[in-house]
This record gives structure tokens, C-alpha cells and sequence, in this order.
């Protein structure tokens, strides 16, 4: 589907999905157009080319999926790639979709091949309130980034939530599925992190000066956004740091455990086995063994268990083992 | 609550709770004035909205919760984000509190959600010695932000005591609950260092040429405050060593203790399991078992069992494990 | 072999194996030349320096075998190093071929040991398009890194199917042969995260607005070969962590089977050894043993023995091992 | 105490404890003064507010203890910090003792807690060489700073030693007290590292060309002293790698071991047990057992046990555990 | 022993041991000279001082053992520190040789303690062809520094061999020894690593265009070696990072072994301590013990003792440790 917003000042807002329109105002140059190619089939998509005759690098990138994120520069209008959250299941594992965009001082042009909700509703919030075109270009641009950047959010809180109740585990009932759950946790938040990174960077060129698209009021804005993707990171850091002390913790409470189970396992067998070698002995049939015709050989091997587990004991008292 | 010192040369220090003063003397922009917004209603807030119209998105980092230390420049004015200490509990979990401050050449402004001691200790330095006004507005700025950063002294002597504890406990009686409370310094140490490092940004900011608000004369007490910063990031980073040092030193004692122990059971059984099976085979039932009826078939047995003994203490002594 | 490109607006293209054809062409600088020196006998390589003159360490350089990545400037023309992937056995190990290039605004003189089929595939699409000429040599240069870079995307996505299967393996039925393939997996990242590197650097400086061979329309497209390259190494960064985490996976999962297979061992050893030593004692054959001869002798051995395991389950119980 | 040494070209070395002298020679600025205030009385400290005039930040960071090392500069002249060596135990714990300069071109005012003997040593020095403060101030800092700098490597000479003997006690008879000393080393290792890392920024401060305090005749000497932290900082990081790779030796042997030992006790247990049950079950009382009675079940008995034991080798064999 | 080639291009080459004649061409700089200090006596090499007048600080560095590789800047000549290949015997332990030069437009002058293949190797060829010393003394700093670098190849080509025979040991038959070996690579890695860090700074400040030692021609030369020692660089990396994953593979495949070891004796004992039970009840001497009486008594046990051994291989089966 491809979509348009014409504005002008004196006409106000009108909303297209007229093709040849859009070209023909994107070739004046004199009204303000923001254009939402959305999920578009492959004869839709060629207006990038046809209509709007975009360099073919960029063009190329649309196309291809999942382009890493990126800002790159061409005559008269400036091409950015970032990458929206899509959906995140159970086991934490985040979709990503590619979000496009071209823009100059007169047009921006989005690209998706996923529906993306944030631009729906950015759509609306510009359908509105139309004065907000007046604002210029870049200030579309920055309620798109805004609007895409606030989409992880819930995604960390959720993992934030996860984190709090397997910590909770570690300490009451620790097995082998709290430490896989730490790895899914893990492998999640380094492909946030990884999706965050280079989308911090993209905005950081857009703040440099050199950056012609970008008024000096709206610099403010997309100062703010850098500052969500900075805690963003933060927290992104701060979780992956936690997880690996949940793991460490873990390991260490599994060899802990490990440890107290063999040393009980060695204070039974020790106590134990010298009373089998005793049993052992006066139970063998020799026909001269005179301890079993003695009178008080009964008592005597009692007496030779008890000293036997006295001593083992007094030996694993001494090793501080129990 | 809402108040303000305004002061003059003339006419010296005057204290007011009276926001519509307030909002006329920061439109003269003639006198100096100190305006504190101490955990304010919804309404108190909205000074720095429609009285002093300070940027929306510095308004907006106000009023949410906790956004993460920054310095951003606007016109006629700054705002920085600081974090205070606002209370440790015994896990070591400290609190952050944001304190925000909009400052230029003519006033400060305040704005935290907790209440801040070191605050109301400014309030009295100044109180007690209006003069000091006439140093400007930046040596407000400094005696609050060096009187935020000592708080957190305290928090970094405490976690140096707990941790001189636990390394005794560490060589003495080393169990589960020793790990578990270096987890939790460990814990603590990552936050506060990640409180730090960005006010440490933002002291360095300042102290670049290029910040207006800053006089030379004020430049070496912020350098001050920089140290100051400096030396809890190396206490900090110092005291993260030494957990993780004392951390391997527990794991490898651990390991350790189960090896000594394994060695011990592994003695037990290799000189005992033999015996077992000697005195087993003496206590068969067979009618005709030769060595039962021999007059020394009792003695044999013992000797059988001599020689075994020996044989697995020189096999073990070789193996150098007792 | 030898083989060359002659382009010519007027005359168009001309292929050639007669090397004093472009030694003339080479010296008179007037026509666009592209000169693939493919696996050269010592002889054919004397080329380099007695028809083109270039200078001795760089000739040097193309002789000696496997030279690390790098760009060098001389006068007139620059020296490019590239490794491209020639195979990639069972195990991962990549085998690199160095690739080198000269050129300057007139050739472009390529320079392998081995054969490549890129270049193969790139002089077939100037053949068919001998036009592709006029956008200069840089355009040759752009063609041919291209190409050898997305010869490294198969390697990477091989590693990432052998790397899902290795997952699956780890969950179901881990052993040894599961880590030592994470093992060759980790040395193959390892060594193609070391050949992209310095490939991205030369990139980089070609990139740079001194880079003199680098028209302003090409700068685009040598754009998109580092956006490739980033992207390789992001994908090696990614399937480093990957394996990290399921080597951890995997030895944690070892140590969780022992831990449970030591408690297993323990608790039967707990339960049993005292009722061996009950059976023990009462298999001996002393003259006057008073419960021998006792009516109830036998079921208060079973009770005895039933009373020690119920000791032991509860003990046991109480430890949570079972 | 306080102590000065005044200098004139006409009129010699002269050297004095009447601080009102110091005071008088200090507002002149004609002579060349080094003055040293040596462990002082509260009262003795007073002359760096009262008599010098110094920045009162710098005066505060001479009396509070322990400063971070430091270069600041203030109007007229810089304040440096430096920690000296002051002790070592046994334990490798450095004690360090802050020593504070402050240096213009005319004078050296130097501060310090604790007894410094480098200080001493230097003094003795320019006693017995007056002319050598015709070179300048800067000639006398850096004799105090080589001076310092270099009794940090009797501390790493010492380190090494004890590196090397434990090195050798890790392949005779390791044991947790090796584990222990390494620990020890790495903490000593660490806390000298932190020592050095700031005083080399402060002496490349002072080798920046905008450091007014320097000549360039001087700039070579400190130059030098630049070499010496330099070597003392990869002493400092060549220690600590080796100590890691000394901790890791240790555990893999520990490890090793423990693998060992869980061998030989498996394979006395997969020996005997079987045979303890072949003769318990020929030590069994039943009345009806048909191999009791048979002429050769003593010989069938050892035949099982012979078997099995023979079976059980070969199983071990196979498993390559002895 | 001190020599010296002295060059003109009038009259050609002259070698000689004289020092007075040395110190006379060194004194007009008319004529290009070599001075090779090597393994001067204490007299010999007072030359520095009393014939060149170098800075008594670089002199110092001389005769002082094994500084750190270093340039140091003087007026009218460079001072440099490099460090040779002396010896490596079989634990792979590098002895580095100091190696000094001072050099200018018109001298070089080296100075070694050691005895150095190379230095020999290069006077060599400038004894053959006399005419190189036209190309400037920066030609004989390059020739020397190329020769230099050029002996840590074999140091690393061994290493590479070494790591080869180890990494099959590892698969085949892993015992402490493997691992103690790959300790030692490790630490003569490092040690190498160490050596080659700090001289690629050298290089690189050499390269720099403010270095005014260097010619344009000769500045290729040098990148050449800078090359080189990159290429070192990145193998001694390369090995570190595969002895790293040989450790790993090493102590992986012992945890394995012990887990396996450890699951053997749990089944074995599993299995055969309740038969030791059953058979010990029967074993029991009691008078009234109905089942010894029994007909099918002995029958009876048997069929206990195969329940209790079906009921353990189930439970084992379950457990998977088969
Ligand atoms: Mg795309
Ligand atoms: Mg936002
Ligand atoms: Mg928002
Ligand atoms: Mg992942
Ligand atoms: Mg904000
Ligand atoms: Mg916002
Ligand atoms: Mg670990
Ligand atoms: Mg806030
Ligand atoms: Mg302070
Ligand atoms: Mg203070
Ligand atoms: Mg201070
Ligand atoms: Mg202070
Ligand atoms: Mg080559
Ligand atoms: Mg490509
Ligand atoms: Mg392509
Ligand atoms: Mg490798
Ligand atoms: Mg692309
Ligand atoms: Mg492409
Ligand atoms: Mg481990
Ligand atoms: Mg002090
Ligand atoms: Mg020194
Ligand atoms: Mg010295
Ligand atoms: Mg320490
Ligand atoms: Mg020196
Ligand atoms: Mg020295
Ligand atoms: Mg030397
Ligand atoms: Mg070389
Ligand atoms: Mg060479
Ligand atoms: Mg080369
Ligand atoms: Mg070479
Ligand atoms: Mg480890």
C-alpha cells in the first residue's frame, strides 16, 4: 500500500493513494509530502525508482532484508535504515523490521515490509493536528524515530520483569531449567543490544552540525531520542551484567552443593566401612578363631565398632566437615 | 513545595514562598535568584512550565522518574540531571533520586521528587552567609553538586567495611552465605559505578571552555568536584576488584575442600574394599573350603589382610595423597 | 596467464594476451586498461616490475605469499592487499587468497595466485558491457572488492545453519563431539573475524575525502562494500557470542548431570551401608550372641534395618536431594 | 618541621627554619627557594594558607589524606600530587604516602604526612651542590620526582621474587596456601598498578608543550622519568598476567588431580563390589543350596571371582583409565 | 670492539677501528659514517660520552640493561631502543637483546651488548656495495630495523609448530603435561607480544611527516617494516587466542571425563550394594529364620536379587547415564 500526506499551507492537508500525484508533487518540490510505502508489492515498490528515481544503492537496500542500521548521504536528500521491534515471543526472541527512510527539506519517504503500528499511529497523530507539517520535515522524522525508539522499552521491562523471578528461583530451587532460562534471557538482550547500537550512532550523525536537514529547534528533539537510546542501553548493559551474576551465582550455589553432598557420601563411608571389615572378620567360618568361643566376644566387637566410629569421628571432626 | 532565595546587593537576601515574586524577579532578570522545587503537587510543578517556559523536553525529563545524568544546552540557560544518594538499605541496594538544575548567570532552579538533605544544607550555608551570592550563580551550582557527591563517600566506606568482613570469613569459615553477600556487593558496586560515570560527563562538560556559565575563578572548584568524582570511580572500580578476587579465592577453596575430601574417601575405600572381599570369602559356607579346617587358616586370613593394607597404603603414599 | 582489457571510447573494447601491447599502453596512459595477472609463471610475473615499473616492496609483496590486508600509496597509483576466499573445507578453515590490486585514474592491474572465480565473473560482466568502462577505474575497483566480499556471506550462513543443529544437539543429547564442533565453529569466526578486519580498514581509508582515486559518485558504492564488510563482522560478533554462550550452556549442563548424579550415588550409599553393617553383624559367628538364640532375633534385625532407612529418607528429605 | 633552602647566585646556598624569612623570600620572588614542610604541626601547615597564599582547594588537598595524584594549575605557578612508597610488609600491602609540590619558576614548596627518605636523599644532593640551582626549578622537581619514581622498583623486584618461588612450589607440591600467596600477589599487583597509572598522566601533563613550568632542556630529564613509570606500569601488567596464568596452572592441576582420584577410586569399586557379592551369596545360611554342598564350589566361587574381575579389567581397559 | 665504515663518495669506503679518526668525521659531518659499538669495554664506551657528546640521559640508557623500546627526540639526532632476538631455548623463552642507535643526516651509531647476527649480516652488504651509503644513513636505519624484525619469524613459525603437536595430543592422550606445555606457549607469547608492542610505535612515530630523519623515498621502506610487525602482531594474537581454545578444549574434555567416571561408579554401586543387602540378610545367623528352612529359599534370593537389579537398570535406563 502506498500512501500520502500533501500539505500546503494555504490548502491545508490532503490525504492520497494516487501514485502519479505524489510524483508529480514530488517532482515541484513546493508542498510539504510525507509518503508511507507499507508493506508494498513489488510493482508498488518501484515508484522508488521510477517515481522517485532514489539512488539505486538505496533502492537496492530497501529491497534486501535486513539491512544493518545506518545514515547515508546523497544529493539533496539523506537515507536512513533503522530497525523497529516487531514482535518478541516467549523465549524473548525479538523480531526486528526494517524501517526506511528518505527525507529531504520537502518530502519524507518511509519504507516497511512489516506492519509497523508506531507509524500508524504517527500518521494519525499528523492527521489531527496538520499544523504540525508546518514544523518541517525533520520534525516528522524525529516523531518516527521517537515513536520507534519507545517500542523497546516494554521489551526491557520485560525482561527486567523475567530477570526478577528467576533471581527469586536461584535462591529457593535452583535446576537446569533456571540456568537455560538465563541463557535465553542472555541471548535476548545481546540482540537488543545489538539492534540499539547502531541506531544510537545514526542519530548521533544526525546531531552533528554538518547535518544539513536538521534545524536548529529540532535538535533539541532528537537529542531527547538519543537519550532514550542511551538508557536504552544502560539498561540493556545493566541486565546482561545481572544475568551474569544470576549465572555465576548459580554455578557456584550448583558446586557448593556438589561439595556438601560429598562430604556427607565420604562421612558415611568412612564411619561405615570399618564396621563391615569388622562384621566381615568374625563372620568367617574358620574352625580356630578363638574370639568366637570367648565369653565376652560379643562385647568385644561391640566394643571395636564403637572405638572404630569414635576415632572416624574425632578424624572428620578434626576436617571440620560436619 | 515551592521556595526562593532572592538576593541583592542593595537590599541583601529575601526568602519567599511566593511563586508570582518569583516569576516576575526571573522575567527582570536583574536579581540573583535560587528557586527550590522540594517534592512538588502536580500544580507546584507547573512553574517551570507557564512561569519560567523553560523547553518542554527539559520540563518533560522533570517529571519522569529517574532519567539517566545529562547536561543539555539551551538558549539563555543549562539543564543537568544528577543522581543523589537517597537511601541504602543493609543489601547494599542504595536509591537514586533525581535532582535536576536549570541555572544561567541570573538564577537556579531546583526540581527533585525526594527529599535531598544536602540540599537544606546549601539552603543554610546561604542563609547564614548571604555574601556568598555574590560569587554567582555557578558557585550555587558547585557547593550543591559537591555537596551531592560526598553522599556518596559514605556508601563506598560502608561497602569497604562489609568487604574487609567478609574476607576474614572467607579464610576462616567459608560457606554458601559468604558468596551470596559478595553477590550482593557486587551488585551494589555495578550501580553506583554506573551512577557515577555519567556525572563525572557532565562535571567534565562544565569544566570545557566553551561552557558559558562557568567563570574561571569557579573552573578550579569544579575541578575539584571532578576529583572527587575520579576517586569514587577508582574506590569503586578498586572495591570490584577485590570482590571478584575474593570471589575465585572462595570458588578455589571450595574446590579445593572436594578434593581433599575425595582424596580421603578414595583412601578409605581402596583400603577397606579389599578387606571386605577377604573376610567375605573366609565367610562362605562351602563344605569343603581347605583353609577353614587348617589350624592356622585364621591367622592366614590376617596376614592375608596385613599384606593387602600395605600394599594400598605404599600404592597410595606413592600417589602422594596422604 | 596474462590477460588484459583495452578500452577506448572510439575504438571500444579489446582483448589481449600480447603483454608489449600493454607495456605500450600501459606507458602512453592515454586508454583504460585492466591487466588480471591469473596464477603467472615466475616469468609472466617479471611484469610487474619490468613493464610496469611498480615499486620493488610492492611487487615484493605480491610475490611473497600472504600479506596482510592493507592499502599503500605510491606515486601515481595505490597498492591494495585483499583476501578473498578460495575454499572452505568440512571444518570451517577457510583458506584465503591474497588478491592484490594497482591502479590508478588510467588501470587497474590485478594481481592472485590462485584462481578466483569473482574476477572471472566480473571481467565476464565488462566483456558483456563494455560501456561499464567509462565510469573509470575506480568503477573496476568497486566491481572486484564487491564481489570478493559477498564471497564471504555463504561461509558465514554455513556457520549459522551448523551452529542451530549444534543448539538442537546440546538440549537433547550432549557429549564431547558436540563441544569439539564448537570448537572448530569458534576457530573458523575466529579466523575469518581476523581476514574481514583489515579488509574494513582499507575500506575506510578509501573512504576518506584524501583518498585521490575515488570519484564522489563511486564513494557511494564503496560505501555499500563497507556497509557489507560491517555487516560480516557484526554476523562473526554475533556467532562468537552464540558459541561462547553454548559452550557455557554445555559445561553447566555437565556440571548440573554430575551434581545429580552424585546425589544419586550418595543416597544409596546413605541408605545401604548401614544395612549392611546390620546384616553384618549379625552374620557373626560368635558362640554367645544373645539375639541369635531370641525368638523375635530376626524380626528385630528387620526392624532395625527398617528404622535406619526410615532415619536416612527423612535425613535425606531434609537435605532436598531427592 | 619546615626547612628552606635559599638561593642567590651572588650570595650562595643559605638554609633556614625561620619561616618569616621564607615568607619575605616568597614575596619577593628573587631568589630561588625550595622549601620542604616535613610531617607539621597544625600550626607549621598554616604557612601554606597564611604565608604562601596558595589556592585554598590546594591547600585543603595537602591537610586531607590521600589525594588522588594530580597536576592542577593555578595563576602563577602548579600543584602537584604524587604518592610515594612509604612501606611495604610482608604481605606485599604498599603503604602510600602522598607527597604534595607546589612550583612556580622561583620556588618549590613540597608537603608530606610521612617521613620520605627520596626527599632526604635530594636534599643532600643540592646541599652538597649548590649550583645546581642554577638550572631551575624544574631541575629540582624532577630530581624529586625520579627520585620517587624510583623506589617503586625495589617493590616490583620483590614481587618478581616471590612470583618465581611460587612458581616453583605450584609443580612440587601445590596447595591451597600457593593459591593463597598468588592471591596476595594480585592484590599487591593491583594496588601498585592504580599508584602508577595517574602519576604517568600527571608526567605527560607536564611534557605537554603548553606546560609554561618547563624548560627544553628540562623536558628530556622528565622524558626520562616518563620511561621509568612506563616500565614500571609493564613490570606491574607482566606480573599480573603471569600470577593469572600461576592461578590457572594451580586449578587445572587441582582439577587434573581430582580426575585422577576419581579414577582409581571407580576402578577399586567396579573391581570389588562384584566380588563382595559373590561371596555374600555363598555366605548365605539357606539350608537347600545345591553348590554348598558340591565337591568343587569352592573352586566354582573363585572361578566367578577370577571371571569377574577379569571382566571388569577389560571393561576398564577400554574405558583407557589406567 | 668499535668499528666504523666511513663513506665519501670521492674516496669511497674505508673501514676502520681507529676512534680518534672516528670522532674527527663525527666532529666535521662532512662525510657519512657507521659506528657499531659492539659489546664494548667499560673504556670503549665512553665514546658516547667523550667523543659524541650524546645527552648523558641517552648514554645512561645504553649502558643501563634492557630498557624499554623507545625514540627519543635530541637536537640534531634521534636516539632509538629497539630490542633483538638474542636466543630461545626449548621452554620457548625469548632472551631480548638491548639494541641502540643514534642516528643524524650524516651518522649512525649502534650500540649492543649482545652479539648480533644481523647487525653483522648487514654490514655485510654494505661492505659488498658500497654504493647504498649514497642512499642515506635513514637507508641503513631501515636495513637494519628490516634485519631485526626479521628474526621474530622463526620465533613464531615455531610456536605455530609446537601448537600443531600439541593440539593432537590433546585428542588422542590429554595429561597435565599437554597442559603444562601450552602454560609455557602461553607465557612465551606474551613475553613476545610484549617485545613487538612498544617497537610498532617506533615505526609508527618514524612514519610520522614531522619526523625529520626520513626521506620521502625512504618512508615506503619503513612502512614495509611496519607491515611486518603488524603480520607479527597479528600471529602472536592468532596463537594466543588458539592456545586459549586448546586450554578450553583440554580442561572441557577432563570435566567430561570425570563426569563420565563418575556416572560408571554410580551405576556400579547402584547396582551392587542392594545385592550385598540381600545377601546379607541371608547371611545372618539368626535361629528362627524361617526362609533359611524354606524349600525354595535359596531359589527365593536369587529371584530378589534379579528384581533388584531389574529395578536399578530401569531406573538407570531412565536416567539415561547408559
Ligand atoms: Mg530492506
Ligand atoms: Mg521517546
Ligand atoms: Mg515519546
Ligand atoms: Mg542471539
Ligand atoms: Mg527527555
Ligand atoms: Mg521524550
Ligand atoms: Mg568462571
Ligand atoms: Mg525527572
Ligand atoms: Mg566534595
Ligand atoms: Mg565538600
Ligand atoms: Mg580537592
Ligand atoms: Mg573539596
Ligand atoms: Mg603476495
Ligand atoms: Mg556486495
Ligand atoms: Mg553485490
Ligand atoms: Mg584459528
Ligand atoms: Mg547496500
Ligand atoms: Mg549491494
Ligand atoms: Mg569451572
Ligand atoms: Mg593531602
Ligand atoms: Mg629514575
Ligand atoms: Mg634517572
Ligand atoms: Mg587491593
Ligand atoms: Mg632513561
Ligand atoms: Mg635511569
Ligand atoms: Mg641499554
Ligand atoms: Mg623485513
Ligand atoms: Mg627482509
Ligand atoms: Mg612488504
Ligand atoms: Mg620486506
Ligand atoms: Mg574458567
Amino acid at each position: 500500500m502506498v500512501r500520502a500526506f500533501i500539505y500546503d499551507k494555504g490548502s491545508g492537508l490532503k490525504e492520497t493513494e494516487n501514485t502519479d500525484e505524489m510524483i508529480e508533487v514530488f517532482a515541484e518540490q513546493r508542498k510539504i509530502m510525507w509518503v508511507d510505502i507499507d508493506r508494498p508489492s513489488d510493482e508498488e515498490a518501484r515508484i522508488l525508482d521510477d517515481g522517485f528515481h532514489f539512488h539505486p544503492l538505496a533502492v537496492e537496500d530497501c529491497l534486501h532484508d535486513l539491512q544493518r542500521p545506518k545514515l547515508d548521504n546523497y544529493e539533496g536528500y539523506f537515507f536512513a535504515v533503522m530497525h523497529a521491534v516487531v514482535a518478541a515471543d516467549k523465549r524473548v526472541r525479538v523480531r526486528a523490521g526494517e524501517f526506511d527512510m528518505f527525507a529531504s527539506q520537502r518530502y519524507v519517504v518511509t519504507f516497511h515490509k512489516d506492519e509497523l503500528k508506531f507509524v500508524n499511529a504517527t500518521m494519525d497523530v499528523y492527521r489531527k493536528n496538520p499544523a504540525l507539517f508546518e514544523k518541517g520535515t525533520d520534525f516528522i522524522v524525529y516523531n518516527l524515530m521517537d515513536a520507534l525508539v519507545d517500542e523497546y522499552f516494554p521489551l526491557l521491562d520485560d525482561i527486567d520483569e523475567r530477570l526478577n523471578r528467576i533471581e527469586g528461583r536461584i535462591f529457593k530451587k535452583p535446576d537446569q531449567s533456571v540456568l537455560n532460562d538465563l541463557f535465553k534471557l542472555r541471548r535476548g538482550i545481546t540482540r537488543i543490544r545489538r539492534m540499539i547500537s547502531p541506531q544510537r550512532d545514526i542519530v548521533n550523525l544526525m546531531l552533528r552540525h554538518d547535518f544539513e536537514y536538521m534545524s536548529d529547534e529540532s535538535r533539541a528533539y532528537f537529542m531527547d531520542v538519543y537519550d532514550h537510546l542511551m538508557r536504552l542501553f544502560d539498561m540493556a548493559d545493566l541486565y546482561h551484567d545481572m544475568i551474569s551474576t544470576s549465572m555465576d551465582a548459580y554455578l557456584s550455589s550448583v558446586s557448593n552443593s556438589m561439595n556438601s553432598v560429598m562430604k556427607v557420601l565420604t562421612v558415611i563411608t568412612t564411619i561405615m566401612m570399618p564396621l563391615s571389615v569388622i562384621t566381615g572378620i568374625y563372620g568367617m567360618n574358620f574352625e580356630y578363631m578363638p574370639e568366637l568361643k570367648w565369653r565376652y566376644g560379643y562385647l568385644w566387637a561391640w566394643g571395636l565398632m564403637a572405638a572404630s566410629v569414635a576415632a572416624m569421628v574425632i578424624y572428620i571432626r578434626r576436617k571440620h566437615w560436619l
